[in-house]
């Protein structure tokens, strides 16, 4: 059979996948499941058209890796067949890891258990299957292959990872100023001393990747509505999963039945088989399902919640810098159990406060994005001339929320 | 609060909602349904973008209805504030009526009603509930209305469902060859005795929006690999409603057991108030969430078809012009029944063999696309001068198909 | 110094310049001219986007060469370094010989001098200079290599040279509709027995090809109000002409008199070194200062010509499928002797009768696209099944018009 | 006559004329003339695609000034249709003074005078022929009018003109990463006391507004081979006008040779019409067609640039942030002179040093960008919370550079 499939990505055009193996794993049910994981969870609610998912990301992740493995390959960096591929497999699975809803159930009934060790060891499992062929996908993974730049374009603040998603989540909310600029930023790439680094002209195309992104942080991941949503969804599963615990009836597919019995860790993960099987069949399906039928609960709070996520009758939100009051909260709280008729301890459980924070670039940490002077010095992109301001895209923005029903209002 | 409310839509850029009718109605828990029904049901397992929702498809066919209500009142065509919001509310509403996957399901467990109907039947509904605001709308969207141009850009073969689902679908899927060039074909509209008519020059805009959907067709709606996993659901819920009315468990949501156990008709909907409103609560979760749970059920049939398209691992498709010979189907029978274990009659329902046809225009029939000569006659567009090749567009291809598993290879 | 220079197209993102001798041919001052020649002439005055040039639409063509090379390598047609590169470089120079304005010169100064014959000839001067490193090149241009299928993506019914302009001329002028899917039909592209083919599934992309081309030429090429200007700058180049032989001082650049002055042949060209180097000096720029130099012209004629396409104030335009009456083109020539106080002959001047005709696919002659069937055989997609209309696009549509001053209505 | 025309542009789609006046004057000679003043000047020697010109940009801005308005009467703002059509017409008119390749005359043939003064006079010259119809639309240009927002839609830091030139021109370069985001810009415009604020949530926007503007400066306007071909045609001006008025015989159009000849101030163009009138005859179409003359001009100096920037064969040029060494700049003369044997002199007519600066935002003047807090403050965006880096912006860049000919390399 040929497997050199062609498919149609609308944010790249006509997109290869470039080798068998890497054919194999995009079939494999642990890669499909990812069909079934929408990139951007609750962002829908707000961006109708944000519907893609993991799976499409992968790909998307896998195309720009082929293009900047190109660029560096017509630079003279030597790069062999198997690395090239390995490259393609790490990036490709980077995200078979996670979980419904992307990152909120991370919050809720995986707390504690690492996205990313899950994926490291599902491409394990994987490479058990394919007889060692992610071997050294998985060292680029980690980070301990002895050339360091793969693993920064696998993981990096400027890697294919980040200009997927930026691409891929600018194109589907229809947010353009999102847009990264990943073309012109993958022609500047080259590497140093096996690190990767941009050449210096690319300053700009980088200020402007780092400004992006953090319009996308505020205008879509971090969006108030969004915001609102997600941590509805949380309260649901947090809510569900202590229903079930107490020994209450909570209907749910088996697999999320079994997340919501029990507490897992990491390490459960990592040992038990029958875990990770649980785990690989659990997807946005399972969620949306059982907030469905959690919506004729006959626990007020999770009935409450449940239909009105359905319904997209969203919590009020409010931000602020400052965190909200104490009394504040003890007030709104009040006023949620005499509308609703709950005691005090399920009515705090209708107002959800917390803090949402971003910066655009960590200038400090030990993963810089480097640019390639023309005398052939190594700088920091924060210490290259020219930009007074990419230093203060380091300052961290931090804004504090509370959410609770309109109904009060 | 302010109901004129603006949301990002990748294909138009933005795009608002012109009345607080029309955002009350949006925000109607029927409608925020549409946010879990994709348009384009399993064609997703062929284009990975292809996500969208019938909800966005409907905001999309509003917005174009309010350009093209602009173009015709520019030209003189002389619409009420009413006349306009009612048509623009039936274009909102005209998918309401949709089940679980759009189109699949009409031929399972909705078979014999009409989707259309429950369209209507649930504006009624709704009519009832905002004291009658939706008359016009309703009056509009069944044809019954004096200015017989409203229904037109509502349902005709040029109308903006047609419009605005080609853009979406050609966006969402890459195919970009399939966009039909709205812009300037809503530019060229206009009125002439109260029916829809399009300015002369537009023959060749109307010729491309003709091919581009016949490519559209046979691209993306007819593709086979996407006809082979609409056969395999089809036959998924077939098999399910079947053991379901024999008495086996076949675990499901209530709204979705409630169907599979039990056969509807136009009448029951339209009668039984407790029918529509568990079909107000079917969704592609539905059908998603029991697949999942069908993979494990001990019906060989059941959880072959269930496992497989979980796992995107489909039915072998053949096409052909001519129908598949019975003795050729018979012979494939018997292999599925030989390597599966089956008995006949469950092998048989391994093998399916159909039909799929297109014409890209419907030359004959009363509703036909008319241009406005410049000599101020009304022709229908395949009598226009200067286009051989618009007759012949009204040709009807058909095709023959088999499918089955790729095991008996 | 490193000639591996990259850059930005609008239309297709970063292009590549793939070899030395490439970036060599590039630079050359014969390649630098067909900056100053514009691809759509005087289509500015109807799309004012289309100002893009010969140059751009050659480095163009080159980069879509270098995907349908890809493609085929892919494929396993075997094509060496060298073939790849002449093939690149024979699109890069397949225009090289076109003057002032694309096409509306060979009408006027350049009647009976055909510019591919000149192009020919550039290459073959080219040749000379860079040592025979374009013998191959010329073999391809001249479709005398022994491969022909190098050739037809040179020059054919559907070549990369076609594929670039009506990408580009679409994206210029903004007819969205105009634009060919040369992605798909490129990745569609193979070789049998040394010839050009597409693979069966693509005769739906091949349709829009064929009907999206149709569009530009009725809707940009042939536009009523272009043909209207067109016609006007040929008169004024005859007039210009005209009274330039007769002795009449009628000022323009050196190399533009030199043609005005005296009319030249094809043999011309290829035997006197000096008026190719004229040739080569001359661009948009002379005819368009020319232009403004003769709107003082003592000549009427001449003058009102010159001034009225400066300001746009061009002639209006009629069109009908027959022929106009003798009759009524003597009216009109004497009503404008009457407005414009001249004698007939030079009142004829400004009355212009022609004719335009185009067939969207020529399906009879010896350059037809050809599909592969599934079964293997080679057909003309005219014979392909599925489509019944690809074979009426075969019918050439033509149409009259004539045009006059607006003053005399 | 219909005079509600609509155009297509590529940028925007299709875009309408709103009125007859505004017609009227896009049909007069001294807008038409825009169609031979390219925008971007010389900078189609480094991106090919930017052919667009000043008639294009000024429909652009009439159309965004156009979407404006309508955001602003949509949120209240009271706007008559005088006022709407007269702050359009004053921005389809600002740049109706620019002469010859926009800026780089300004610095030759056009030494101490300002463009925008002769836009007003042309204005002033207009409105008396259309009866002082335009008398609203010079007090909005002036920003004599009582309700300055108009003037701010048309002149100011984010005004109209700069969003459609940086839309254009990221579009024809194809910089993707320097499009302003217009759309949702223009969507947060209000008015407060007759001023142009934006909503606070705009303000990551406008951030991503100022990086998309200096990115165009740095990698479009100020690009390095952009500087070294625009003070080459400086320095070709410069030369010519010094022959000329040393009576040496420079060919050029009368309108040309009129500027050469003589040096004119801001206060000979008002006072007499003559010059006037041939100012208004002058475009890109002069100047090339005499830079083609003077490749073959006696004097050494001028036939070099002359031929050179005709082949692109462009300066050599280098930046850094001091200034060029004194004793640097004189070696280089001296080998210039060796080289070409030249005089001293003339040598030093051959190399060009000079400085490039730009600041993202001017945060200090009378002119800033303001926004509206939730809780109804107007402030500066540069004190605006969330945004640490945008004060940095306002820091001015600047750089030194030195052009030469590559022969002595």
């Amino acid at each position: 059979m040929n497997k050199k499939k062609i498919f149609n990505d609308p944010v790249y055009g006509f997109v290869t996948i470039p080798t068998e193996l890497l054919f194999d794993l995009i079939e494999h049910s642990y890669f499909q499941r990812l069909r079934r994981i929408q990139q951007l969870g609750l962002t829908m609610f707000v961006y109708p058209g944000a519907l893609h998912t993991r799976f499409h990301h992968a790909l998307g992740a896998m195309h720009l890796m082929s293009l900047a493995l190109r660029t560096l390959k017509d630079k003279g960096v030597a790069i062999t067949a198997r690395e090239g591929e390995a490259a393609q497999a790490a990036i490709l699975l980077h995200d078979i890891g996670h979980g419904p809803l992307s990152h909120a159930l991370e919050r809720s009934i995986f707390h504690g258990v690492d996205h990313e060790q899950i994926s490291l060891h599902l491409m394990r499992k994987l490479n058990a299957e394919f007889d060692g062929a992610l071997d050294l996908a998985i060292e680029i993974f980690q980070g301990t292959y002895h050339r360091p730049f793969f693993h920064q374009l696998v993981s990096s603040q400027l890697d294919m990872d980040r200009l997927d998603y930026l691409n891929r989540d600018s194109f589907y909310t229809g947010v353009q100023e999102g847009r990264p600029g990943a073309d012109r930023l993958i022609k500047m790439l080259t590497v140093v001393d096996e690190k990767l680094v941009l050449e210096e002209k690319a300053v700009y195309s980088i200020e402007n990747f780092l400004v992006s992104r953090r319009l996308m942080y505020w205008q879509v991941y971090l969006h108030k509505t969004v915001t609102s949503a997600e941590q509805m969804i949380i309260r649901i599963m947090q809510r569900a999963q202590e229903l079930t615990r107490a020994g209450h009836k909570v209907p749910a597919s088996p697999a999320l039945h079994f997340f919501l019995a029990k507490a897992v860790t990491q390490v459960d993960f990592e040992t038990d088989d029958a875990i990770l099987r649980r785990f690989t069949r659990l997807d946005d399906t399972d969620v949306w399902s059982a907030v469905k039928l959690w919506a004729d609960h006959p626990d007020k709070v999770l009935n409450y919640l449940s239909q009105s996520i359905l319904d997209r009758h969203l919590f009020k939100i409010s931000l602020q810098t400052e965190p909200f009051d104490a009394d504040f909260q003890i007030g709104i709280v009040e006023l949620i159990a005499e509308r609703f008729g709950l005691t005090h301890t399920d009515a705090a459980q209708l107002m959800i406060a917390g803090r949402i924070s971003n910066n655009a670039y960590d200038a400090d940490g030990q993963d810089t994005i480097d640019v390639l002077t023309k005398r052939g010095r190594v700088v920091n992109v924060a210490e290259a001339s020219d930009l007074p301001n990419i230093k203060a895209l380091g300052q961290r923005v931090e804004k504090h929320y509370i959410c609770y029903p309109k109904e009060i209002l």
